[in-house]
């Protein structure tokens, strides 16, 4: 079996209804599918009805299972709790959530306005915690064994320059997983995160830069496993962190990324030597270490 | 469904043939069985034949699989080559390994001789590279597109006192993985990591404390959700991350302990405080919040 | 010399001007002034010009150094930008920023309110990135080698419950640290951090909880180092990154905490085992591990 | 003050008896020669008695301190023992100990034998563990508090390809410093660990590649703070890890590499788009991100 279909057994996801947050495109819409292929029910939000609209005609058709949307702007309690009251409404109870919902400015730092970063900051972070928060209560209330899964970034923990509202957004987010883990296993309710690496929805990368920057900058080739994810990868790691079948993980956090995030490890540089170079270079390299001469 | 069922589509490790080294028992024969049943072949080493041929046959007649078993001392190198040797000979070639022997002193780090620290070493750490190692010869040689999965601790990331040999050795394990995952990536070969938790075989932790301090000390205590995990938990992952599922993944190490390692987290030890006792001191505490003489 | 003395060179801090946010009171006011004897000049801001007045006359007077102060509320950008222009107007230049600033609410996350999250979230991380963006901008423009020194949290990375609003803003903090640390080391700006496990300031602790739950959770039983810190052993660390002997430093941060973060480690537990428990069980363990019973 | 100069106040480590390992050359020299000017008494061993002997002439005379040398290969435990036997003949007794000594092959993995790997393994983790370990015993024995500095590397956490036998190590010494530190706190005894980015031996570097493999890996060129570590720095860190003024730090490592490791970071690799490219692309990327089409 390859990569690129579903993995978990049929009806892994049956009798839950799950709600995904910025579910109308991209990765969100990926895993909305699956977990609707799954036999999930699923609720999808954003802030465009238009588009959550044409994706749950499409996804009901194409996976036959039950999706609703509603729209909703993540930095408004009052909106995130209308987006709950209808998953309730129409499907009885909630049992998932998808954190989903995200937006980012790529610039150097000193170029962005106080209001740039808040807006980022408050989408982010603000608006997970806004829409966890109101399922925590509810499910701690009804005593349901709920279960989030929060999408981050491997910058959460790394940090990275040129995304700095996103990277202290998102840090939030992963230690807001890890902290609600510890509190509330109590309740049965366990928070997981996923870290993608790149799984670029077609074009937007290439939109992004020019020609000259978009080729010299390509994830092809930067990442060690030489290509970009497929969006069924995240959605099978996606599906087992929403399951049962990780009901004794709890806390953790999944890079899933071609190995990207290992590149700042001291020597990998020398992954530009060539075989014959390091013929070349062997005996001396092996000399000059005997003799303590190696730097470290 | 739960999470004591296996997770996998059927025929998930089909055409793979995957060597489990302690595979004889415990956590190691848990995944060789859940290997089997999803279609792979399967050798199992350790140092014990008689052991490893009872479960070779126990798990034939299970799973209708196809498995074998070679008598191994993994810190023996040429012993290690014969394990790889037969599994080539047997099935014809070899697609992935785990990494799973084990062994561990539990003690005063200052009551154990230099001998003793260096067995685990060399069980632990030297048994994994040599094996690691070997196989990665051979699949860069025959460019195969292997996998490896090291079975590691969450202490390998955090420490831990009174096993310090086998932390140290885990530790080098751990680093091994993220270091060839980067380095070989250029030859298909990945290499990832699970850190369990408490699976303890039946009665072990009993036998190995006197009564009183095997309850004070029990896990079920101990875990945020309150219970030891199941095999299947374990053997699902492993099967994930041998499999090609998780074929954009690389480099990772996954914790599946119950939240177990979330107890560094520092406020984690209001956990005992009840509701009553939040209910009496919530007033205290947010007005000495408000007027900044909260401890942080 | 012991831990209580100042340990850097007289004159260390000569020629620097030093902001310290929320240095009024606790350790930003031990900051102040250690970084006072060193020969820095210090403006320490709060949201209380009364508190902030005093401790500006005392430290004038006990260090002879030279010291102004500002009311701000770092939520507000424009009285962040105040306090930046008071110290460019009265030393001429800003060299260093402290972001010590904090708040904090103890409860279990459940209970709180949306607008209590936001309140904590706000003053921590918005404050800081506030200041630093704000203080970046001068640097960048000035050409000035600024640094900055970001006061977070062990459970920053570790999480924790029971302190979530307060985890999830100092893990941004730190992922800005990292972030601009690499951004901005092209204009030779650096970024550092302290996690500091318990410096408390006298009674507040206590005051805290009954007395029954303050004696059962005090800090002197749980960490490893028995005690503890002294408010001038953080001063010492701070000085030193604040300093140019840190000047190849940048993007870390350092725990000083007694060892509390420690506890993770999965057999730490075992500290609790008296020394005629292990010599009880030693020969029972060893042998139990011989014959590979032993969990892991 | 530069950060060319030794930091800490006069006589900081007086009274104090320090063993450095691989204190012949390089940062163990520089290390030996503040701790002499701080005022301790320092013991230096390595595998070259006539480096030793050399080395400690040299530093006996520029500093006036009291050094002494025995020629140890740090792979056998008599001879580690008979140092520490030696240090406390001399000097009365031992207080600190810096694990200094390394080995390297900078080689692709799969071109190296088993027993190259070994011997790597062997120098640093064995000879780190065994001198840990004897001296904890008489520390423990002798109720004296010990302090212990580990020099380890930053791919220890992150990994490195190329390096993988020193990664092995390194990680497992950095893991048996958490461990311990944690385990032995009761005791008074301190660890702690440096990891340093480059602070290259003179021309080291430059003998170990050919030319044009020299100046494209340079490390001005990788580094952020863009140049390579003053031996000073290094020193001071380690002084302050050796001296009481680190009484409440244990189980740390930090961090000294001009923020090289933080390379990590996902959208890092955009230090290479210029100003105008910026100016350029700024519209494009902010309208881009507002409609939803940024990759992340």
């Amino acid at each position: 079996m390859t990569h690129t279909e579903g993995m978990l057994r049929d009806g892994a996801l049956e009798n839950k209804t799950i709600i995904v947050t910025g579910g109308g495109t991209g990765l969100g819409k990926s895993m909305a599918g699956y977990f609707l292929r799954l036999g999930a029910n699923v609720v999808i939000c954003s802030r465009k009805a238009d588009v959550l609209a044409n994706t749950a005609d499409e996804l009901r058709q194409s996976t036959g299972g039950r999706i609703t949307f509603v729209a909703c702007d993540v930095r408004k309690t009052e909106e995130v709790e209308q987006v709950i009251a209808r998953a309730i409404e129409t499907f009885g109870r909630v049992d998932g959530l998808v954190n989903n919902s995200a937006g980012n400015f790529i610039s150097p730092t000193e170029r962005l306005s106080y209001k740039a970063v808040d807006t980022i900051v408050d989408i982010v972070l603000r608006g997970t915690y806004y829409f966890t928060l109101a399922l925590g209560k509810y499910w701690i209330e009804n005593q349901i064994k709920g279960t989030v899964l929060n999408i981050v970034t491997t910058y959460a923990t790394t940090g990275s320059g040129w995304v700095v509202p996103s990277a202290m957004a998102k840090a939030g987010v992963l230690t807001m997983t890890k902290s609600l883990a510890f509190e509330w296993a109590r309740h049965g309710i366990r928070l997981n995160a996923i870290a993608p690496g790149p799984f670029p929805t077609k074009g937007a990368w290439d939109r992004l830069f020019p020609e000259e920057l978009a080729r010299k900058f390509s994830f092809e080739n930067r990442i060690p496993l030489a290509r970009t994810g497929d969006h069924q990868e995240l959605a099978n790691l996606a599906a087992y962190l929403i399951s049962n079948f990780s009901a004794y993980m709890t806390g953790e956090v999944i890079t899933l990324d071609g190995g990207e995030v290992l590149s700042a490890g001291q020597f990998n540089f020398l992954k530009e030597v060539t075989d014959d170079q390091w013929d070349a270079i062997e005996d001396q390299i092996k000399s000059a270490t005997r003799t303590g001469k190696t730097p470290e």
